[in-house]
């Protein structure tokens, strides 16, 4: 695919899953108003849609119907539970961040008590809307008894991995992993400190694989159980998203070695200022790159098992894994 | 019912579900460890386990099948729910509480990131084990296709009114304009004063009826809609429901005036000290004593309606709002 061409899918998919989320973002009304207005203001702030993008090119390469209400649904609540996690994890009393993408972190403008509930209201929205794909499904008329089950039994099936995925066994398992080596919180018993050697690097790739892993392996996995995808194939895919999740974070450290600090967008070699353990720190430049392709390769190669089109998906994970910012 | 009788069965049915909580804790194990032993830390901290105990004397009451296996997964959801909202609610941004029931708040103990993670990780389990309960019904093997059906449509609307029961429009939305009243939280646009009168009125009510009434709705509810109870019969449950949450903070004021201070365990008079907005204060004494009488007398009239058995159900609500501590 050519780069132009690439990019101008890219921008109309980001549209159309930013749509997506628009349909189903709370109303700013009743006493509560300002609360909406945070989560809004949390959820518009200009993310890529990666997560909802992802779930619907899985979709759509594991060969699922157009028009099953359900996909839209599960799009908006992964955005919505990638957002919380931003939102809390911004909080003075996790990373103290005041911007994000050049602007001001909810907490900052709505305070901190806000910020938290923001936070929670995002989460259980998210589910609230997962919980309303059902509701859908229940009043699918036209289907008979037969496909309405088999629907209801997919969804259920994604209800179970996204909750799953963006738990104690997910992603907020790699936040309370990264919270206790980064020290991060003034209380007792936490911050005990960092190991080193190959302790250093199972936490380090349990960080990885549960806080930025964990919730592209819900949007791909949700996205083909939809689709009505073989449980093995589902497998396949939370590998590659696996890879996926795991390529991007040793970039990310690579590029504040090698990156250009303009295109980037921020200061360079910031983790070694702040001996920060990363993959580069611990294995060196080189085997950190070589790592980088290995699972790339990987990645592309179990998409290529699938029959279904899916060069855009195909694009999007190369990109995303050798971007330079 | 004899009051030993009563309180006899009350410590056989809150071992119960204390019994059915305990079943579905998270396991204490692998690197997240510290975090699953955050959330366990706040679970066992001695709860009345009311909300659970309150959707089982429902889901008899409207003649639920015994040993449909989503009750339980559901009885533990709600408590995980409510759970979370006290630990977040401790936390230094917002109430900054130190002890709760004699015991060291979780954030005191674990620290704010941890505390705030714990909170994130115990909602987000909540849904987690709901969606364990669908997981569960889709296995039931001796079921026909029509019985699943209508178990699996039960546990839908269940998962749906728990989860717009527990946010936004809800439990959430009831905090967030607790906060804004109560100013609470130190950054721009929170804690806008007091307003009088009438709105004064209007916003007292909203807070009681989302912060409180709505969880003890979502736990009455989800057992009427887990029985099979006709929507007629879900409405009526919600209004005795919300009955029921509006006369127990009432009786809160109350016993802030009238009640003896050594029996209460915490000083009395205080609300008026702070100048807090309460029933009392807006209404006077004797109105806000005709109008815990009125709510709970209609509440239980609500329940004489129903043929199935709800003896202990009724004395357990007129315990809870009549109580004098």
């Amino acid at each position: 695919m050519e780069t132009a061409v690439f990019e101008q899918e890219l921008k109309e998919r980001t549209a159309l899953a930013e749509q997506t989320l628009r349909a189903h973002l709370p109303a700013e009304e009743g006493l509560q108003r300002r609360l909406t207005e945070a989560m809004n203001y949390s959820l518009l702030a200009g993310g890529k849609r990666l997560r909802p993008m992802l779930m619907k090119e899985t979709y759509e390469m594991c060969g699922g119907e157009e028009g099953f209400c359900a996909l839209g649904y599960f799009m908006a609540a992964i955005e919505m539970i990638h957002t919380y996690s931003l939102v809390h994890d911004d909080l003075p009393a996790m990373d103290n961040d005041r911007y994000r993408r050049g602007r001001e972190t909810t907490w900052y403008v709505y305070g901190d008590a806000m910020g938290i509930l923001a936070g929670d209201g995002l989460l259980n929205y998210a589910f609230e809307t997962a919980a309303a794909a059902l509701t859908a499904c229940c009043r699918e008329t036209e289907a008979d008894q037969g496909q309405r089950m088999a629907h209801m039994e997919r969804i259920c099936e994604a209800l179970s991995v996204l909750s799953r995925k963006a738990g104690i066994y997910g992603m907020i398992g790699g936040q309370a992993v990264d919270i206790m080596d980064s020290g991060s919180g003034q209380a007792a018993g936490q911050g005990q400190g960092a190991p080193s050697g190959e302790e250093a690097m199972e936490r380090l790739l349990f960080i990885h694989e549960h806080k930025t892993a964990a919730l592209i392996q819900a949007a791909m996995m949700t996205g083909a159980i939809l689709a009505g995808a073989a449980l093995e194939e589902v497998e396949q895919i939370e590998k590659c998203a696996y890879n996926i999740g795991i390529a991007f974070q040793i970039q990310d450290d690579v590029l504040d070695v090698t990156g250009d600090s303009r295109e980037l967008g921020k200061p360079t070699g910031s983790d070694a200022e702040n001996e920060k353990r990363t993959y580069v720190a611990l294995r060196g430049l080189q085997q950190a790159k070589e790592e980088v392709e290995r699972l790339s390769r990987e990645a592309v190669d179990i998409l290529d098992r699938f029959e279904g089109e899916h060069g855009f998906l195909k694009e999007l994970i190369l990109a995303l894994i050798h971007r330079t910012r």
